[in-house]
């Protein structure tokens, strides 16, 4: 699983401006995909899904006052006239434009005269597995709310599903209560993931105590570095819903306001739990440590005690083979004064006691060290 | 016994709803326990205990307007019938009884026009053995307390021990008073949890002194993950308890804040000590691994010392060993030039005489660096 | 010393009550030490000191009402009779007798309308040896101090003696000054016990760069310990003395509330100091870590320089040592071709040559390494 | 690419003026280049560029009231008469002089009557390569931005650029925007060397995982350096964006104001990477650590298992090799009781036999250990 | 270099008074020194430097209402009446004399009614090499300012010398400027030190680089305490000179708080440059961890080579040196049939060969594992 986690979190990089750019001038990127534009209508009462070619098409939208609620479900960036036209017909500042194109940006909100901007950090599991770190931008204005994302995956199923049923309130409390539910799903995947990573750690715990794989410090370490990027857009995510709830605009309803405070809430969890387990993946790897260090310690005392009762042994057994035994040229008499030992009766059989002796002495004392276990 | 932490606290994961649910939906699982309900009534002068089965029999209990306090104890939250009638009687907020089901919630306090909602994490020693870390909430009215538990299983029994034996003001002073009792127990068995560890931990540092187990660091660990639960949950009651004695609610006798100062005492007191113990956990890793490094540092000694002793006499020996002993082909008469020590009269005696002053200078140089200890 | 840090700090767990004691209510312990009642009466010009037995013995001075100051000084709580009559006296709510009597509170301030109540945490070297964390608690009235300890031994008898002596401005600056002069003596204790501790850092320090003992890092984790219980105090000791400078409350006067300024510097600097020395044995056992792996790089290669440079030589021995020897079985005549060299002229000579050669080759190698040191 | 990192960022200590220097007086270090003035004049519509070598030149844009605003762009600082006449005229502060020539302050905002000064750090890639971490100084006049920098060469170009050919809203902003603009590109050179910073501690964590090489720390240890150089930068940078946003000096226009927001959160961001780089380039050096203890492990797996199996064989070799063979020194015949194996018929079969079991018992305990894996 | 750190701010304790010294009452300890009193008077035209033994030469100068400034420079405090005569002209609490004396206090200010007293603290590079923590009281008046320091020694001569030669405004601007310009002093001396740190840290990394030296921890160290030290006085440094800067008294000029906006910019970049270069030193002891680990594991590596390649080779030669040679005791004829191998024509040869077939397939073994390098 946790090689899931690197391949994606930790490789794809965005392409980042050339440092330079005029302030307030978006770039289009060539290689961004080209926009898939949904529009879902509704009201308490009514329905209804549009796909949307070009800004042309989405004008009767723009310009509708009914009651009904639009949201301009955006996917993928590579339309500058789009992006252009978007821009003049809403009057967003160039900054934000600038903020919604390059995909880098922390959670935040910004409240314009006529229209709220706000950035969420989408961390959810993509379709072909490993997770998928990604911008959502939006545009809040009475009746309409515009999402921005980069790609065409994403993790808003839900509510766009709850919003054909629609289930709870999802049509009737307008656009403002539907980025709050957007918001909301894109924290409960928080939630999924880190649940994710609570259950790997479980299991590379577990598999610690079993056994010192290497592999389990690379997984507890692209873990660790997943839980760094969350962090990075957790904590900028509790502040921007905590601006949502002291703002005074009027586009935020008082309702929405009131399920803000539970997203708070979320929010707050989100970094509780994210601190938790960075802590507990840092100690995972401090345990493996300690674990390898015991096993070497091990491994060493078996390689001591068998080296300390061998090797003065072998070099008796040596001795004994040496050649110092001096024959009578003439006569080829051994003359056992040289080494005396080899030509005593029974020297071999003292030599093999005095081993055994040696190498018994040498037990009971790594017996007495423990190290024997 | 930190078996027993790990098993519990490692591992019960709750079930998460699948991200997307509808926000204020509340999800009864299929495995959630039928509730259990009792109804505590008392004044300074009466008390009553009544078993309850379903919502109807509860209803006496919430129309009585005498001036008896009602605690409504509601074990398991498998009754998706009872848990929505008490929504409608009491008025309570979709979001609120979305918190009481979901039982993953932080330690926090709410006020509603009508009531008051809390929650606390119970962190006691389950019968079986082991910790239990589970949710109670709390709806506070004006004389009755309903708390709400996902096991039939809690540490409240000291409470309802009082209440029956009219123990301390425990009867007199209303349902504010009795959820600060509540939440006070709650507390306490925090410092009986926490004292237990610290009896733990110091157990561990004598037998780390005493012998290098690998099992005190896991215990060390098992604590330090315990400790990162409990002070996920201690930090934010500290919060509540802090948001209660600024509540401007009239739910909330002036007596009651009284006594919740002390509480609040006690939840710094929480917080001071899971720091400190998780600080000497993390200590008694590091110590652990100090403390076998320096263990293959001895062994790695005592193989050097024997080794650099035997392994150059063994060479010599071996020298001696060799066989370049010309010999007549013709006379057997041994040609001597060859390896002229193995005959020479005193070869023999020298030689062992070289190998007992290389040892002895070996091991005064051992000596003097100290790895003789 | 650090022995004693560690067998008084450690280990001296207080008994906890059971969770789910009624609130308010304390509990004198059956092994609570009988109090020893001594009334330390003095104004500008007069002194007395008498030995209390009961609270009976006690009333005079509760009614006093001429300029006299009397400190109530009580060691040892228990005699539940006693502490009832003096919570009855002196009106003393029930939280702050339970605070008195369960000693392990943090050091606080609470002021109330008929008295000041506060906790210091004394810790101080006993006089058997070692560390003592006692609580000492206050009750401040117009002109009465009482003090409550829990064992006979204190480090307070300074203060006594500059009352009996008349010395300073002891005498004349009435109860609220004696409450400070007290807490300044307190806060002098842990000066001198970080006095010590710091001395203890340095010889440790030392120690480490002559000899990696084991007993340092030991010594260095129990001086941890400590202070890790002395910043414990520290901090809220701080907050504190802070709350009496901007307290309200006419008892604390308006002299004493000058001196408390120097003693919340005097609190500061012990939190500067606990945390320094935190920091410097964390880092000495860091270092202790660094050392040893040091020590066995250098053991490692002492037995890698010896292994390398005889492994090969005894080898070379060992392989000249084998009986590759056909002889014609009828003739007894040696045949040459089997292992040339033995029988060659200067074998022998060339095979010492070629060990040494590659003896002084390794050397050169391991000394280009810097192994030879 | 790290070396470059260290060579630059490491070593250029910029020389402190001895201590004891009078306050507000600057010192022209004799090696600080001559200054190079180029004056950019720009509006909406008109646009100049003019090369200026003393003070004298300079008079006529300094006193130039049209609606032209003048970027003095002074690169070196070694020339006292310039700075003392640009001191004079403009009434600059001595210590904001100081500030100015002493080239080691943290950014900063400063109000003045008549001019706002600010310090940015310009950490950016020197052409030669490597990092060049180089203070700018703004004096931002009503018309008139006066940059100051040390050297020559700087990373402003990307402005300069845009001043020449009019792009963006460049020219008509006025000064401050300008002063904007700049700070902008210096921070936007902060993202581009984090983005180098990141890739290579990706690529170093991917050549971790391959092989532990010495050189991963050193480079991870240099990347550290430098985010603690840029964190030293990045912090007061934010406080000082703050600080202009908030600032009330009519000589910021609100148009800049409302850019320096988007500066803000740019700021905010550099932090956040910068804390998130250090720590996985901790994270890198602790994981290495992990690896090499590991590695160590395993060879000293393959060491023991091969002692522990070959160790004891050697030694019944050896044993065997003894020349406990008493002959008749009559007859030459053996005496076999002395090692009577050595003469048993199948005597070498059998020894061979039982150092093939002991063999195969050791590396079946090995292989049940898995250290034969 | 760090050799200076340690011997002087690891070890120069200075001895605390007794715990339970009465408050407020200042302890003149017998190895004090004796006090050198110099008084310079100075205005914006006249100059004036006096050499004073005792009080009541100085009273000349205390009782001057001329415009002069007097600065009397106290060095030494081991006179008693010198020190309670000057607390008694200048009516100074008896608190702030206590402070004074007793010379372990942190920077701070106080403000009184005709005094402001206020503490640096001096680390500069004394005569004799090696660091000097010194305390400088400070007592301001209308134009008089009165310095206390223990020893004779400081770093404030280039102070001394600028008021002879007139430099700089340090003679018009009266005391309160003069006491600016020593504190200003007093942090210049912080930044010589850490910039001395700075290069000896650098050189530390580049020693590392080369050689893992154990003395590189040491040192690294040695300056991580130094810079503990430091830092115990940054901090509240900072402090003091912020309230200073927001003091009300008019003893504090509006020009000296001008400049002391600099100083505070100053002591804010020490505690950034102390906070790096204790990163940095905890970074390299780290660093020297790692690297001796990998050298532990080199040796082992090639340790483990030459044993595996040499260890089986050694005991098949130990096979062959086996003595199981039967011989028909009455012909001498060898029975080949005991160990075949040895009585074989090629047998030598062959076993050679497989010697060297052995040797090449591990040392193939180990250069495919990159041990070889």
């Amino acid at each position: 699983m946790s090689g899931k986690f690197r391949r994606i979190i930790g490789r794809k990089k965005k392409v980042l401006p050339p440092p330079g750019a005029s302030p307030g001038i978006f770039h289009v990127t060539e290689d961004a995909l080209k926009p898939r534009i949904t529009v879902y209508s509704f009201s308490q009462t009514t329905y209804g899904e549009t796909s949307v070619a070009a800004f042309d098409e989405l004008k009767e939208f723009l310009h509708d006052h009914s009651k009904e609620t639009h949201w301009i479900d955006i996917q993928g960036l590579g339309d500058n006239n789009l992006l252009t036209s978007l821009k003049n017909h809403f009057s967003i500042s160039a900054l934000v434009m600038e903020d919604i194109v390059h995909t880098r940006q922390r959670p935040k909100l910004e409240e314009y005269e006529d229209y709220v901007f706000a950035i969420s950090r989408m961390i959810c599991l993509a379709k072909e597995g490993g997770i998928e770190n990604e911008q959502v931008s939006f545009i809040l204005t009475k009746n309409i709310l515009l999402t921005f994302q980069e790609n065409y995956e994403d993790c808003l199923d839900p509510v766009r599903k709850r919003l054909r049923e629609g289930k709870g309130n999802s049509r009737a409390a307008g656009a403002s209560y539907l980025m709050y539910a957007l918001m909301d799903l894109i924290i409960d995947n928080y939630f999924y993931i880190l649940n994710k990573m609570g259950d790997e750690l479980d299991n590379l715990e577990d598999r610690l105590y079993a056994k010192q794989d290497k592999s389990i410090t690379v997984e507890a370490q692209q873990i660790k570095r997943a839980l760094i990027t969350i962090r990075r857009a957790a904590w900028p995510e509790r502040d921007k819903v905590n601006d949502m709830i002291r703002s005074q605009s009027p586009l935020i309803t008082k309702n929405t306001r009131f399920f803000l405070k539970d997203l708070y809430d979320h929010s707050i969890q989100v970094i509780d739990l994210v601190e938790s387990y960075k802590e507990l993946s840092t100690s995972l790897i401090d345990m493996y440590l300690s674990f390898v260090s015991n096993r070497t310690n091990e491994v060493m005392r078996l390689l001591t005690v068998i080296s300390s009762v061998f090797i003065p042994l072998t070099f008796i057994a040596g001795v004994y083979g040496m050649n110092f035994a001096r024959e009578n040229p003439e006569t080829g008499k051994v003359l056992e004064q040289n080494m005396p030992e080899l030509y005593s009766e029974h020297g071999y059989l003292y030599t093999i006691l005095v081993m055994v002796v040696i190498a018994l002495l040498q037990l009971f004392y790594f017996w007495r060290k423990g190290w024997l276990k």
